[in-house]
């Protein structure tokens, strides 16, 4: 099968069909999404090196449970242990002995095949079309955010970052937030936002003249992907507020974290989150999230869908078989 | 009268009595407690530039209010504008206006004399001698911690530091923690910790080889002063965990952030606390802090004094008239 593979180089490649371990499935890949993790992959980031790839909708093409056959599904990328501490406590995501889809020591979904655990996977509802479960993955990213943070109590919510994950998180939050503004620095994508009925603000302009003490915000959530948006974040947030962090980077961040602290801030490190909210609110149909989709590219381009995803113009990148 | 002055330089300057503005009282020092914040003054942190000095026990000498005149007290070292939506929401700790005793427009204690705000003023019980009460200060900013973080719902807490701050951050905590260790580095400051029952580790046994991830706490309290000690926190909470963001420093951190989002750590900054509290507890004779006084040198030695309190084997170097 075709597949696309970092080994130090970004290619495509023949690969064998894998053959799934007990207990997972064959999965044929329908719709994959290039996420900034991929993009960071190729930098280093994890030293991760196999198939690259951990957004995606597919059908179960072979499992044990006969009853999986022929269903669509996506996936969650995590693959825990199941037996320690963690695991135990209902903790998987943090299980320290995961292997994680495209990321750790588990091939990824840029191929035309994939295994996963039947145990990480979801049927897609038919009201659901592949364009929009491909980015379960994502929002149920995004919506993390409302599990680990009382949202609707704070008073004025600021999104850093126009990119996919900021927009993502901007849609998951807004019916939560008294008040919300996406900041950005792509007039294409702050449009996408206005459309939606969401208050944008241009980053040249906020960083021009950062609001008043009074007039900061109680919390920021930063999905900008550059270890330059966390400074910012905490410069923007009013003394006693939070910050979410949702950007991961190759590299290191350097920061003055004394702000931080004489201005009592609370920082969360937000990851994954929870599928089964994340279909049912595609599933309600509130989320139309095609005009994210900046572009559909075939798997055998996947080399030149990389690099599409890199210009900062675009949004989500899909690859299909 | 005597006070000692950071302009650039640190010396011991003749400087005229202080006037208290309306509402303050004129104070006089009995004793002062050098803090890591003044070191961190001498080498630029926050601008500050005047008398240096915010940890102190005195008496009042005059003020409006005739009932106050002639008492022992200490003081909360947050002058704050008592207008904006800061101190209208009893944040007036956070307050954008505010001057900071010893640290931000406004003189501090390292004198003969400062002046407060009457409201400023905590009354000392007789049952705390000025040698306990000097410590109200960084005591509250201890007990700072058990206000923003529920220290009884975790399972094990790292103190990173036996400091003079560590040390008084593992005391406030010990009677809510399940387990408490403390990490450092000075046998001598361990040993303090022993005598009072805490449990202590090596911070060279516990960097030779960091606890697995099963092993690993849930609460982190950062109090090493140090740039260092944050990425050692962040080694060594647990997914999911906590750390507790105690120190102030000059200058930049150089940080890898991705794992605190990839483990989704929280991490709180965590400043003044409650005078009030502290006092208590001082009263209840269940703390005795005189172990970690060090050495007590004379206001006219203040420049010596400051020398000696960089010495990493001292603890609480207290000034007195």
């Amino acid at each position: 099968m075709k597949a696309l593979v970092f080994d130090g180089q970004l290619q495509l490649k023949a690969l064998p069909v894998p053959k799934p371990q007990p207990e997972e499935a064959l999965i044929r890949v329908i719709l994959a999404g290039i996420c900034n993790t991929d993009l960071e992959i190729t930098r280093g980031y994890m030293g991760f090196q196999g198939v690259l790839g951990h957004e995606f909708v597919g059908r179960v093409e072979s499992c044990e449970d006969p009853a999986w056959v022929g269903k669509r599904v996506v996936g969650e990328i995590n693959l825990p242990c199941r037996e320690c501490r963690f695991c135990r406590a209902g903790l998987g995501n943090h299980c320290p002995f995961r292997a994680v889809l495209g990321i750790l020591h588990k091939d990824g979904c840029f191929a035309e095949y994939l295994t996963l655990p039947i145990a990480n996977l979801h049927a897609v509802p038919d009201a659901v079309p592949d364009e929009q479960a491909v980015f379960v993955e994502p929002l149920a990213a995004a919506l993390e955010i409302l599990e680990q943070v009382p949202v609707q109590n704070f008073q004025q919510c600021v999104v850093l970052g126009d990119g996919k994950l900021g927009q993502l998180i901007a849609r998951a939050l807004k019916p939560h937030c008294h008040n919300l503004v996406v900041v950005g620095k792509h007039e294409n994508k702050l449009a996408l936002l206005k459309e939606v009925g969401i208050e944008t603000r241009s980053l040249v302009a906020l960083t021009a003249r950062l609001p008043a003490a009074e007039a900061k915000p109680d919390l920021v959530v930063e999905a900008t992907g550059s270890p330059a948006g966390l400074s910012l974040a905490l410069q923007l947030v009013r003394p006693t507020g939070t910050v979410v962090l949702k950007s991961t980077f190759h590299g290191q961040a350097n920061l003055n974290l004394t702000p931080m602290v004489v201005d009592e801030v609370t920082l969360v490190g937000s990851r994954c989150g929870p599928f089964a909210k994340a279909i049912a609110l595609l599933a309600s149909g509130r989320l139309n999230l095609r005009p994210l989709l900046s572009e559909m590219m075939p798997l055998e381009k996947g080399v030149a869908a990389i690099a599409r995803a890199r210009d900062k113009t675009a949004l989500k990148i899909i690859l299909k078989e």
